[in-house]
């Protein structure tokens, strides 16, 4: 059935396999008169681009993005936007005689058993290379959110037990995108990319947590009782490949807290805002933002594809086999998400300002 | 903007405030031919059903369901099922004193800014008492799912820091739903009921975490790459007013993983079947069922509402003021969301469910 | 599968059988803080009731609406509106003969194919009673187009091939709902009068074709491409029982009309507007409304239900048999469809003028 | 906001400009394993193609279709299908001059007003163009289509006032795409081919008549109340730019018929099959397929670009001008929406084909 459009009034339409022709997406209901060139969309898809640093994929694609549609003498129509991204550096010669194994930890399997045919030459549909168009896509949601003054930051916190100390958000801001793990606390930083290469040299791969930061979310956004903030951004995050667990705010901690620790008390700011100190809530009660940075964390599993030999079955000839795989592939994928992460918490923000822009709609009851 | 719709094939649409006249639901989608009575829902409703134990809010609610519609002779027209529970044991006077000043951990200062006006009654449209509606469209869900051999199970694993020893699925099944709890392991049971009953009279709460099972899941459910079942389930589950964390599977441990660790592999079962000694994915790969049991958890806070002195702000005079909330109020709510979590569960699956008939509507590739 | 719902912003779901308890409807999606009362609804459907003149159904129905949600103090929440109509004067006995035998020009047959099960009663689902969810919800959305001088004014055309002469729309507004016929030309209303009481006496009925005009329709709505204005109102006069076809604007007649003839030409008025004089387009140009009125055209057929002797056949006995039919019916439906057209034209335009805030999210490009 | 979308099961989305880079459409929801090819696509593209005829636009496009995705080795895979077809004959200049000045007919004006910004090169998003993509993705649902014997036939009946007689479908099928006007009476054939070289020469357009038959249509398509089987038409064929109005089987004759005369009666076939004689229905009843074919008719407004002078104004400057179209656009569009029609009809059914396989989800009640 369908799934592969997110969003409903800003929405997207991604499509593609991994060693298909391209991947693309389209987007439908950005609003017409936005500025917009090439260039705002790339940006974002190079800070997802595979074959950049040590410890990422030697995939090398170029993801140069072309915008086919919606865009008129610099500046959006209001029509549809079409974007894709060629498929360059393909060889998936390594995924032949994978073509009747499922790799575990990958889709493969469960691809197999739903469709009865599947691409499986580098994961197909599957694959992450299918975010590149997610990211494409929250480019536009980016643009459209910073004119409202919403800034996205992700970072990663966690690699292999590793924890970066909190950091201040200026410090975030400056550090988080500067080296190979998005980690903004520097010395931890290094001793994750350590880390990474050694679980790399061992065939193995690691997992981590990131957290993504939205500043200068207004109060209001989120449609109870299903359409709340965090469920949008819980479906939006955990519709990430590797993602298996996403929180909100004190998130699984708050399990463990009491009431009294956990309520953000309301007071009143100096310019007579209410506010709250404390942010437990993560910028949302009720489904709906408070004014306070949203904040979602989620948990990344390590890499499915390891060299290290596995145990599969083979579904042709259905008998058990050893497994080795070789393609090209990321010991921790973590770092690779964060912008992915960022994209998808944009286009949920988006959506949500964009519907917030109805409970306006009536001038209010004095 | 619209947000009370849940589902795209078996579509729920619930409405109702805390203090209204009623609460209620549309199940729109749900197939022709299905034997369904007031009873299969009431029972589900009883589950959730307020004033049951010395840990749950005093409020007594019969929350006896009518059927209004979609029901002939005993089975199902295909047409909607409309359903509503009327509500009875209204007593607004606590929320009086509350109009202006926003209780913290509640919706009431986030539906403020939103829609400039609000039901400070009983927390409105907010309240937990709209999960009662969930839970009887929930109650359709799981009969059809049943009929496919699909069963969910709920239970408590942590209240408080208290964790359950981990309890095989039949003893799950036979002791979760048997104390005030909900928790299988009757020891730690015992123990939080305790907690919770301590931390009442401190007029405090205490949060914990739920587990939801879903056995007898086909291979095949979920439609990638948004509609991806553990998308969609965390969506669900995190639209549930106090859950502020889910996980798939291996969760937040999975980001302390290694690929060799968390990767399940693969193996021929005597029957020739293929399957997983290990369930990190918690039957989960690639945003489809694998046919393992799919597991989710979820992170409950702590119950917002405590009688101990909270700071907020009176949003009339603009003012900080020291809050006491009276009204009646569960100090752990985590063993009454267990059915609501096991109702958007059910609501999930049967969608995706339905959604699977589709896979097969072309005779494959042979 | 999910039909039940209509509107993407302001969204209706409608539910019941004519014969039992009750028929209602969900609104999600109305904004926040409009002035709404019992009597607002009230009003349209007092203009819908059967049972009020010599040529309608003798089916008595008070159709007294009760609202359970969405409203608080007077003023809308922002949250769903649910509304219902107790049914009362139900007398099932003339259609237990009916339950193999489906009556041509029914739903019957179709139904029962598609279900295989239905409330044979009244016409179940099928029943034009269903309407009357629409025009409580109708009701709503007219109230909301109101504030922003959007008026909607439906009216015969013609009956059994007797038409109106062409009327000035103050007459329109002033006669139009005067008589029982729902005509402007009273001459020719009395006319209609005079043919449907025969046609009745002959125990036969008739159709005709009603208009429904939208002024004050601001330049802008409409989504192409799919969600264009003409299209959306072809939808929703569609999907009223009776109606077999829909035209906007010079409609079937385009069809002879020569490209100098068909085009409107644009001119300056006084006031420095661009308008055109002739408004053969209805009020849309590729499906975005130009600002001058919209104008629908409907073909109601003749009301299937007749007295006279018809062939048939026992679906369960698989015989062919004569059929007579009881029940209580108007043998002209085309007076009572004008309400629910104009609920239909109503919900399309508070749904299209909502979206159409998106058009100026961003300031546009100077 | 979004509106580029058509279909919830089978759901198809365009994107591009007339004068833009390209056109395409993302098929989302097409089931794997269908046999699909280029050639496939191909063949419905040419009957829509431009400059064929001399009665056609001169505008020559190859309307070479690609697929980027969603195919496997012949096969589809169940992943979004994403076509597209470069533009290649463009030559903007000629609207160079009507930047500013709305063509009367056409939807300039209110593209204007609505985006404040519009590709006024070719029609921009509003252009005829765009249909191609909706006959690329109609190419596979008729392919679905006939897998299940329906066939989806158009042709046209009516052009500049000159009517065809009545046809037998075999006739139809035989004689309908064998001239350049797709009528089957091949003596009105040649006399509406005249009819339009005249009209042309004058510079002038003309309008007519098309109608579309879809055999084979089981019983039980269509979801009531709101997403009709007659309501999804009436949406699909008016989103046609050029379509004034739709009728179905007997359409505005039904206004002028007595219940006696409107009814199809039942009969029982030979075959102990349930059936009518006549099908002034149109083969839907209730909103839902009875079996019989399903008979849809549009009226084409003549083309809105004339060489003929007509009155506008100039946008920028605000002061009226005369306006002379150069361009190259067709004299009588509607044989060229016989293929469109086809498919917007084509799209319609297929995805009420696939929802109504949910209404046999549960087994029926014996």
């Amino acid at each position: 059935m369908t799934g592969n459009s997110f969003g409903m009034l800003f929405r997207v339409t991604t499509w593609g396999e991994s060693h298909g022709a391209a991947i693309g997406v389209v987007v439908d209901g950005c609003p017409a008169g936005l500025k917009l060139s090439v260039k705002d969309i790339q940006h974002e898809l190079d800070r997802r681009k595979p074959g950049v640093s040590e410890i990422t994929t030697e995939r090398k694609e170029a993801d140069e993005v072309e915008i086919l549609s919606g865009i008129f003498e610099g500046y959006t129509l209001g029509t549809p936007i079409s974007m894709l991204v060629w498929n360059k550096d393909i060889d998936s010669s390594p995924y032949e005689p994978l073509k009747d194994i499922p790799r575990p930890g990958q889709a493969d399997y469960s691809y197999h058993r739903k469709y009865g045919i599947r691409d499986y030459r580098g994961g197909g549909r599957a694959s992450g290379r299918e975010t590149a168009a997610r990211v494409a896509a929250g480019a536009i949601a980016k643009k459209i959110l910073a004119a409202s003054d919403i800034q996205i930051l992700g970072h990663v916190v966690e690699i292999g037990g590793i924890r970066a100390r909190e950091t201040g958000f200026d410090e975030l801001k400056k550090n988080a995108d500067q080296n190979a793990v998005r980690c903004a606390d520097l010395e931890a930083a290094s001793r994750m990319e350590q880390l990474i290469k050694e679980v790399k040299a061992e065939g193995d791969s690691v997992g981590g947590i990131a957290e993504i930061i939205a500043t200068g979310v207004p109060a209001g956004l989120g449609e109870p009782v299903f359409g709340k903030l965090d469920a949008e951004l819980a479906k939006a995050l955990m519709s990430i490949g590797a993602v298996k667990g996403v929180e909100i705010g004190a998130g699984f901690k708050a399990a463990r807290m009491k009431g009294s620790e956990m309520n953000d008390e309301f007071y009143l700011q100096e310019d007579r805002q209410i506010s709250t100190r404390t942010n437990n809530a993560g910028g949302i009660l009720g489904g709906i933002s408070t004014g306070a940075p949203v904040v979602c964390r989620i948990a990344v599993k390590p890499t499915a594809s390891i060299s290290k030999p596995q145990r599969s079955v083979d579904m042709e000839k259905l008998e058990e086999v050893e497994l080795k795989i070789k393609g090209r592939h990321d010991p921790c994928i973590c770092p690779r998400i964060v912008p992915v992460a960022e994209a998808m918490v944009a286009l949920v923000l988006v959506d949500c300002l964009m519907a917030s822009v109805m409970d306006n709609f009536i001038s209010k009851k004095e």
